[in-house]
Protein backbone atom coordinates (compact mmCIF):
# COMPACT_ATOMS: atom_id res chain seq x y z
CA UNK A 1 0.00 0.00 0.00
CA UNK A 2 1.54 3.02 -0.77
CA UNK A 3 0.51 6.09 1.74
CA UNK A 4 -0.65 9.42 1.34
CA UNK A 5 1.00 12.29 3.05
CA UNK A 6 -2.65 12.95 4.82
CA UNK A 7 -2.14 10.80 7.72
CA UNK A 8 1.32 10.25 8.32
CA UNK A 9 4.39 11.57 7.04
CA UNK A 10 6.89 8.65 6.34
CA UNK A 11 5.77 5.96 3.42
CA UNK A 12 4.71 2.39 4.82
CA UNK A 13 8.09 1.05 4.01
CA UNK A 14 10.28 3.23 5.86
CA UNK A 15 7.39 2.85 8.95
CA UNK A 16 8.66 -0.90 8.48
CA UNK A 17 12.03 -0.09 8.73
CA UNK A 18 11.98 1.62 11.78
CA UNK A 19 9.55 -0.74 13.06
CA UNK A 20 11.72 -3.60 12.36
CA UNK A 21 14.43 -1.64 14.86
CA UNK A 22 12.20 -1.52 17.54
CA UNK A 23 10.48 -4.63 17.76
CA UNK A 24 11.94 -8.34 17.68
CA UNK A 25 10.57 -10.23 14.59
CA UNK A 26 8.38 -12.56 16.24
CA UNK A 27 6.85 -9.45 17.22
CA UNK A 28 7.17 -7.80 13.61
CA UNK A 29 5.20 -10.84 12.07
CA UNK A 30 2.66 -10.47 14.37
CA UNK A 31 1.89 -6.89 13.70
CA UNK A 32 2.36 -7.79 10.03
CA UNK A 33 -0.61 -10.53 10.15
CA UNK A 34 -2.70 -7.58 12.45
CA UNK A 35 -2.40 -5.17 9.48
CA UNK A 36 -3.20 -7.74 7.34
CA UNK A 37 -6.82 -8.50 9.61
CA UNK A 38 -6.84 -4.70 10.09
CA UNK A 39 -7.71 -4.33 6.82
CA UNK A 40 -9.86 -7.18 5.90
CA UNK A 41 -12.13 -5.47 8.47
CA UNK A 42 -11.55 -2.11 7.76
CA UNK A 43 -13.11 -3.23 4.30
CA UNK A 44 -16.26 -4.86 5.85
CA UNK A 45 -16.62 -2.34 8.58
CA UNK A 46 -16.61 0.99 6.02
CA UNK A 47 -13.27 1.84 7.67
CA UNK A 48 -10.42 3.83 5.59
CA UNK A 49 -7.88 1.32 5.03
CA UNK A 50 -4.82 3.70 5.30
CA UNK A 51 -6.11 5.22 8.21
CA UNK A 52 -6.36 0.89 9.30
CA UNK A 53 -2.71 0.04 8.17
CA UNK A 54 -0.92 3.01 9.90
CA UNK A 55 -3.25 2.26 13.58
CA UNK A 56 -2.14 -1.48 12.90
CA UNK A 57 1.46 -1.17 12.08
CA UNK A 58 2.01 1.42 15.35
CA UNK A 59 -0.09 -0.37 17.76
CA UNK A 60 2.63 -2.68 19.24
CA UNK A 61 5.68 -0.07 18.27
CA UNK A 62 6.22 0.75 22.34
CA UNK A 63 6.04 -2.99 23.25
CA UNK A 64 9.80 -3.68 23.82
CA UNK A 65 10.99 -0.48 25.04
CA UNK A 66 12.37 -0.28 28.38
CA UNK A 67 9.52 0.03 31.25
CA UNK A 68 10.49 3.48 32.62
CA UNK A 69 10.86 4.49 28.77
CA UNK A 70 7.37 3.23 27.98
CA UNK A 71 5.79 4.87 30.95
CA UNK A 72 7.08 8.02 30.72
CA UNK A 73 5.83 7.97 27.32
CA UNK A 74 2.10 6.40 27.80
CA UNK A 75 2.08 9.35 30.68
CA UNK A 76 2.42 11.76 27.97
CA UNK A 77 -0.59 10.49 26.47
CA UNK A 78 -2.77 10.09 29.12
CA UNK A 79 -2.44 12.29 32.53
CA UNK A 80 -4.34 9.52 34.40
CA UNK A 81 -3.54 8.58 37.68
CA UNK A 82 -4.49 5.26 37.78
CA UNK A 83 -2.21 4.72 34.22
CA UNK A 84 0.78 5.01 36.71
CA UNK A 85 -0.08 2.23 38.67
CA UNK A 86 -0.94 0.31 35.34
CA UNK A 87 1.83 -1.87 33.66
CA UNK A 88 3.50 -2.68 30.60
CA UNK A 89 0.56 -4.30 28.58
CA UNK A 90 -1.68 -1.03 29.34
CA UNK A 91 1.47 1.44 29.17
CA UNK A 92 2.84 0.13 25.39
CA UNK A 93 -0.65 1.32 24.08
CA UNK A 94 -0.22 4.61 24.93
CA UNK A 95 3.28 5.24 24.64
CA UNK A 96 3.26 4.11 20.89
CA UNK A 97 0.13 6.85 20.29
CA UNK A 98 3.00 9.49 22.17
CA UNK A 99 5.72 7.75 19.51
CA UNK A 100 3.14 8.28 16.27
CA UNK A 101 2.48 11.71 17.62
CA UNK A 102 5.61 13.23 17.96
CA UNK A 103 7.85 10.90 15.99
CA UNK A 104 5.56 10.23 13.06
CA UNK A 105 3.37 13.72 12.62
CA UNK A 106 0.03 11.82 13.02
CA UNK A 107 -2.51 14.21 14.14
CA UNK A 108 -5.65 12.13 14.19
CA UNK A 109 -7.07 11.14 16.90
CA UNK A 110 -9.40 8.85 15.87
CA UNK A 111 -5.84 6.78 14.33
CA UNK A 112 -4.21 7.89 18.12
CA UNK A 113 -6.84 6.60 19.79
CA UNK A 114 -6.90 3.21 18.37
CA UNK A 115 -3.24 2.33 18.89
CA UNK A 116 -3.19 3.90 22.47
CA UNK A 117 -6.49 1.92 23.93
CA UNK A 118 -5.75 -1.07 21.57
CA UNK A 119 -5.63 -3.41 25.06
CA UNK A 120 -7.98 -1.80 26.77
CA UNK A 121 -10.77 -0.52 25.11
CA UNK A 122 -12.53 2.60 25.36
CA UNK A 123 -16.18 3.34 26.38
CA UNK A 124 -16.62 5.00 22.94
CA UNK A 125 -15.21 3.09 20.35
CA UNK A 126 -14.94 4.34 16.93
CA UNK A 127 -15.03 1.76 14.07
CA UNK A 128 -11.29 2.43 13.81
CA UNK A 129 -10.36 1.72 17.28
CA UNK A 130 -12.98 -1.49 17.42
CA UNK A 131 -10.81 -2.86 14.29
CA UNK A 132 -7.89 -2.37 16.03
CA UNK A 133 -8.80 -3.98 19.49
CA UNK A 134 -10.45 -7.07 17.34
CA UNK A 135 -7.66 -7.27 14.47
CA UNK A 136 -4.93 -7.78 17.17
CA UNK A 137 -7.33 -10.55 18.67
CA UNK A 138 -8.15 -12.34 15.68
CA UNK A 139 -5.16 -12.12 13.38
CA UNK A 140 -4.27 -15.39 12.06
CA UNK A 141 -1.49 -16.08 14.39
CA UNK A 142 -3.74 -16.27 17.18
CA UNK A 143 -4.94 -19.76 18.36
CA UNK A 144 -6.21 -19.47 22.03
CA UNK A 145 -9.48 -21.67 22.97
CA UNK A 146 -12.28 -19.85 21.41
CA UNK A 147 -10.55 -17.79 18.99
CA UNK A 148 -12.56 -19.45 15.56
CA UNK A 149 -15.42 -18.15 17.42
CA UNK A 150 -14.63 -14.97 17.60
CA UNK A 151 -13.40 -14.89 14.00
CA UNK A 152 -17.22 -15.91 13.29
CA UNK A 153 -18.80 -13.93 15.50
CA UNK A 154 -16.69 -10.74 13.83
CA UNK A 155 -18.22 -11.70 10.33
CA UNK A 156 -21.57 -11.05 11.91
CA UNK A 157 -20.60 -8.01 14.09
CA UNK A 158 -17.29 -6.16 14.80
CA UNK A 159 -19.19 -4.88 17.90
CA UNK A 160 -19.98 -8.44 18.78
CA UNK A 161 -16.74 -9.26 19.08
CA UNK A 162 -15.75 -6.25 21.11
CA UNK A 163 -17.86 -7.43 24.00
CA UNK A 164 -16.84 -11.08 23.68
CA UNK A 165 -12.95 -9.70 23.83
CA UNK A 166 -13.34 -7.57 26.81
CA UNK A 167 -15.32 -9.80 29.00
CA UNK A 168 -13.01 -12.78 28.20
CA UNK A 169 -10.39 -10.26 28.97
CA UNK A 170 -11.36 -9.35 32.32
CA UNK A 171 -12.16 -13.28 33.22
CA UNK A 172 -9.11 -14.20 32.47
CA UNK A 173 -7.61 -11.06 34.91
CA UNK A 174 -9.70 -12.70 37.34
CA UNK A 175 -8.43 -16.38 36.72
CA UNK A 176 -4.60 -14.72 37.03
CA UNK A 177 -5.54 -12.99 39.40
CA UNK A 178 -4.27 -9.74 38.23
CA UNK A 179 -5.70 -6.44 38.99
CA UNK A 180 -8.39 -4.95 37.19
CA UNK A 181 -8.08 -1.46 34.97
CA UNK A 182 -11.12 0.85 36.26
CA UNK A 183 -11.34 2.52 32.52
CA UNK A 184 -11.90 -1.25 30.80
CA UNK A 185 -14.70 -2.03 33.79
CA UNK A 186 -16.21 1.29 32.80
CA UNK A 187 -16.34 0.58 29.10
CA UNK A 188 -17.50 -3.15 29.83
CA UNK A 189 -20.71 -1.27 31.77
CA UNK A 190 -20.85 0.69 28.80
CA UNK A 191 -20.78 -1.55 26.21
CA UNK A 192 -23.60 -3.76 28.15
CA UNK A 193 -25.83 -1.13 28.56
CA UNK A 194 -25.49 -0.28 25.03
CA UNK A 195 -26.25 -4.04 24.47
CA UNK A 196 -29.25 -4.59 26.86
CA UNK A 197 -32.01 -5.87 24.97
CA UNK B 1 -28.85 -14.55 72.87
CA UNK B 2 -29.35 -11.37 75.33
CA UNK B 3 -28.73 -7.75 73.65
CA UNK B 4 -27.15 -5.27 75.81
CA UNK B 5 -28.46 -2.13 75.03
CA UNK B 6 -25.46 -1.04 74.14
CA UNK B 7 -25.14 -1.46 70.26
CA UNK B 8 -29.21 -1.26 69.82
CA UNK B 9 -31.82 -0.06 71.10
CA UNK B 10 -34.59 -3.58 70.92
CA UNK B 11 -34.02 -6.75 72.01
CA UNK B 12 -32.82 -9.68 69.84
CA UNK B 13 -36.45 -10.60 69.69
CA UNK B 14 -38.21 -7.33 69.14
CA UNK B 15 -36.00 -7.26 65.90
CA UNK B 16 -36.97 -10.56 65.11
CA UNK B 17 -40.44 -9.87 65.39
CA UNK B 18 -40.20 -6.40 63.41
CA UNK B 19 -38.01 -8.64 60.74
CA UNK B 20 -40.84 -11.13 60.29
CA UNK B 21 -43.21 -8.34 59.01
CA UNK B 22 -40.60 -7.02 56.18
CA UNK B 23 -39.46 -9.74 54.76
CA UNK B 24 -40.69 -13.26 53.06
CA UNK B 25 -40.66 -16.43 55.08
CA UNK B 26 -38.04 -18.13 53.04
CA UNK B 27 -36.19 -14.98 53.19
CA UNK B 28 -36.30 -14.67 57.36
CA UNK B 29 -35.44 -18.45 57.78
CA UNK B 30 -31.89 -17.32 55.54
CA UNK B 31 -31.46 -14.58 57.87
CA UNK B 32 -30.91 -16.98 60.50
CA UNK B 33 -28.74 -19.18 59.27
CA UNK B 34 -26.53 -16.08 58.23
CA UNK B 35 -27.10 -15.11 62.11
CA UNK B 36 -25.69 -18.94 63.07
CA UNK B 37 -22.85 -18.88 60.66
CA UNK B 38 -22.15 -15.09 61.61
CA UNK B 39 -21.98 -16.09 65.55
CA UNK B 40 -19.35 -19.24 64.46
CA UNK B 41 -17.50 -17.37 62.43
CA UNK B 42 -16.99 -14.40 65.00
CA UNK B 43 -16.03 -16.55 67.35
CA UNK B 44 -13.49 -18.27 64.88
CA UNK B 45 -12.25 -14.86 64.37
CA UNK B 46 -12.28 -12.72 67.33
CA UNK B 47 -15.06 -10.56 66.30
CA UNK B 48 -17.65 -9.61 68.96
CA UNK B 49 -20.40 -11.86 68.50
CA UNK B 50 -23.62 -9.41 69.01
CA UNK B 51 -22.23 -7.19 66.56
CA UNK B 52 -22.34 -10.26 64.34
CA UNK B 53 -26.21 -11.05 65.56
CA UNK B 54 -27.26 -7.98 65.08
CA UNK B 55 -25.44 -6.99 61.81
CA UNK B 56 -26.85 -10.58 60.26
CA UNK B 57 -30.29 -9.79 61.61
CA UNK B 58 -30.67 -6.69 59.57
CA UNK B 59 -28.60 -7.42 56.26
CA UNK B 60 -31.54 -8.22 54.70
CA UNK B 61 -34.01 -6.05 56.06
CA UNK B 62 -34.77 -3.78 53.34
CA UNK B 63 -34.51 -6.57 50.46
CA UNK B 64 -38.58 -7.01 49.96
CA UNK B 65 -38.70 -3.30 50.24
CA UNK B 66 -40.16 -1.50 46.93
CA UNK B 67 -37.33 -0.80 44.92
CA UNK B 68 -38.09 2.87 44.83
CA UNK B 69 -38.19 2.83 48.75
CA UNK B 70 -34.93 0.90 48.41
CA UNK B 71 -33.21 3.22 46.64
CA UNK B 72 -34.20 6.26 48.29
CA UNK B 73 -33.35 4.89 52.08
CA UNK B 74 -29.96 3.73 50.50
CA UNK B 75 -29.02 6.87 49.27
CA UNK B 76 -29.64 8.05 52.31
CA UNK B 77 -26.74 6.23 53.67
CA UNK B 78 -24.15 6.99 51.04
CA UNK B 79 -24.29 9.54 48.24
CA UNK B 80 -22.46 8.57 45.54
CA UNK B 81 -23.46 9.08 42.19
CA UNK B 82 -23.05 5.33 41.03
CA UNK B 83 -25.37 4.19 43.45
CA UNK B 84 -27.91 5.90 41.37
CA UNK B 85 -26.96 3.58 38.59
CA UNK B 86 -26.84 0.37 40.76
CA UNK B 87 -29.67 -2.04 41.60
CA UNK B 88 -31.56 -3.37 44.10
CA UNK B 89 -29.22 -6.14 44.41
CA UNK B 90 -26.99 -3.84 45.48
CA UNK B 91 -29.22 -0.90 47.04
CA UNK B 92 -30.85 -3.17 49.82
CA UNK B 93 -27.85 -3.30 52.06
CA UNK B 94 -27.18 0.48 52.20
CA UNK B 95 -30.89 0.76 52.56
CA UNK B 96 -30.74 -1.61 55.87
CA UNK B 97 -27.99 0.45 57.14
CA UNK B 98 -30.48 3.18 57.02
CA UNK B 99 -33.33 1.56 58.73
CA UNK B 100 -30.30 0.55 61.23
CA UNK B 101 -29.47 3.91 62.07
CA UNK B 102 -33.32 5.54 61.66
CA UNK B 103 -35.31 2.74 63.54
CA UNK B 104 -33.12 1.07 65.89
CA UNK B 105 -30.60 3.50 66.85
CA UNK B 106 -27.86 1.75 65.69
CA UNK B 107 -24.22 4.00 65.48
CA UNK B 108 -21.24 1.92 65.55
CA UNK B 109 -20.17 2.38 62.25
CA UNK B 110 -18.87 -0.90 61.88
CA UNK B 111 -22.29 -2.56 62.45
CA UNK B 112 -23.64 -0.02 59.59
CA UNK B 113 -21.26 -0.60 57.49
CA UNK B 114 -21.42 -4.48 57.29
CA UNK B 115 -24.58 -4.24 56.38
CA UNK B 116 -24.68 -1.84 54.26
CA UNK B 117 -21.87 -3.55 52.05
CA UNK B 118 -22.78 -7.06 52.66
CA UNK B 119 -23.12 -7.68 48.54
CA UNK B 120 -20.43 -5.75 47.18
CA UNK B 121 -17.40 -6.21 49.99
CA UNK B 122 -15.35 -2.59 50.65
CA UNK B 123 -11.81 -1.87 50.20
CA UNK B 124 -11.22 -1.82 53.75
CA UNK B 125 -13.13 -4.78 54.89
CA UNK B 126 -13.19 -4.74 58.96
CA UNK B 127 -13.06 -8.05 60.39
CA UNK B 128 -17.22 -7.98 60.61
CA UNK B 129 -17.41 -6.94 57.35
CA UNK B 130 -15.81 -10.50 56.36
CA UNK B 131 -17.87 -11.94 58.85
CA UNK B 132 -21.42 -10.78 57.59
CA UNK B 133 -19.77 -10.74 53.89
CA UNK B 134 -18.76 -14.46 54.59
CA UNK B 135 -21.66 -15.52 56.33
CA UNK B 136 -24.32 -14.63 54.19
CA UNK B 137 -22.60 -17.11 51.21
CA UNK B 138 -21.40 -20.34 53.10
CA UNK B 139 -24.53 -20.60 55.54
CA UNK B 140 -25.43 -23.56 55.35
CA UNK B 141 -28.92 -23.53 52.86
CA UNK B 142 -26.38 -22.38 50.52
CA UNK B 143 -25.83 -25.01 48.24
CA UNK B 144 -24.29 -23.53 44.75
CA UNK B 145 -21.32 -25.28 43.03
CA UNK B 146 -18.29 -24.77 44.80
CA UNK B 147 -19.95 -23.72 48.53
CA UNK B 148 -18.10 -26.73 50.36
CA UNK B 149 -14.68 -25.71 48.12
CA UNK B 150 -15.24 -21.83 50.43
CA UNK B 151 -16.70 -23.25 53.99
CA UNK B 152 -12.53 -25.20 53.97
CA UNK B 153 -11.36 -21.58 52.84
CA UNK B 154 -12.69 -20.00 55.68
CA UNK B 155 -12.35 -22.48 58.17
CA UNK B 156 -8.32 -21.84 57.18
CA UNK B 157 -8.44 -17.62 56.33
CA UNK B 158 -11.78 -15.34 56.53
CA UNK B 159 -9.68 -13.58 54.26
CA UNK B 160 -8.94 -15.78 51.76
CA UNK B 161 -12.60 -16.50 51.46
CA UNK B 162 -13.70 -12.82 51.39
CA UNK B 163 -11.19 -13.05 48.09
CA UNK B 164 -12.90 -16.45 46.48
CA UNK B 165 -16.24 -14.60 46.72
CA UNK B 166 -15.39 -11.60 45.36
CA UNK B 167 -13.49 -12.80 42.83
CA UNK B 168 -16.43 -15.32 41.70
CA UNK B 169 -19.32 -12.71 42.19
CA UNK B 170 -17.54 -10.67 39.31
CA UNK B 171 -16.97 -13.87 37.17
CA UNK B 172 -20.89 -14.51 37.54
CA UNK B 173 -21.70 -11.60 36.86
CA UNK B 174 -19.48 -11.26 33.66
CA UNK B 175 -21.20 -14.48 32.69
CA UNK B 176 -24.53 -13.20 33.24
CA UNK B 177 -23.50 -9.96 30.98
CA UNK B 178 -24.40 -7.84 34.20
CA UNK B 179 -22.38 -4.20 35.05
CA UNK B 180 -20.04 -4.14 37.30
CA UNK B 181 -20.09 -2.08 40.30
CA UNK B 182 -16.55 0.02 40.33
CA UNK B 183 -16.29 0.07 44.04
CA UNK B 184 -16.18 -3.66 44.22
CA UNK B 185 -13.65 -3.89 41.35
CA UNK B 186 -11.43 -1.26 43.58
CA UNK B 187 -11.85 -4.07 46.03
CA UNK B 188 -10.74 -6.53 44.46
CA UNK B 189 -7.89 -4.79 43.14
CA UNK B 190 -7.29 -3.61 46.95
CA UNK B 191 -7.23 -7.39 47.78
CA UNK B 192 -5.64 -8.48 45.12
CA UNK B 193 -2.85 -5.70 46.06
CA UNK B 194 -2.66 -7.34 49.88
CA UNK B 195 -2.74 -10.78 48.44
CA UNK B 196 0.12 -10.42 46.48
CA UNK B 197 3.05 -12.80 47.01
Amino acid sequence: MNYSTKWIKVSRDELLKDLAEKIKPSRYQHVLRVEQTAIELAKANQVDIEKASIAALMHDYAKDYPLDEMKALAQQYWNYPLLNEAGGNIWHGFAAATIAKQDYGITDKDILDAIAVHTIGWHAMTPLMSVIFIADYIEPGRNFPGVETVRQITQQSLDQAVGYKLTHNIQYLLQQQQPLFLPTIEFYNQWIKNNMV
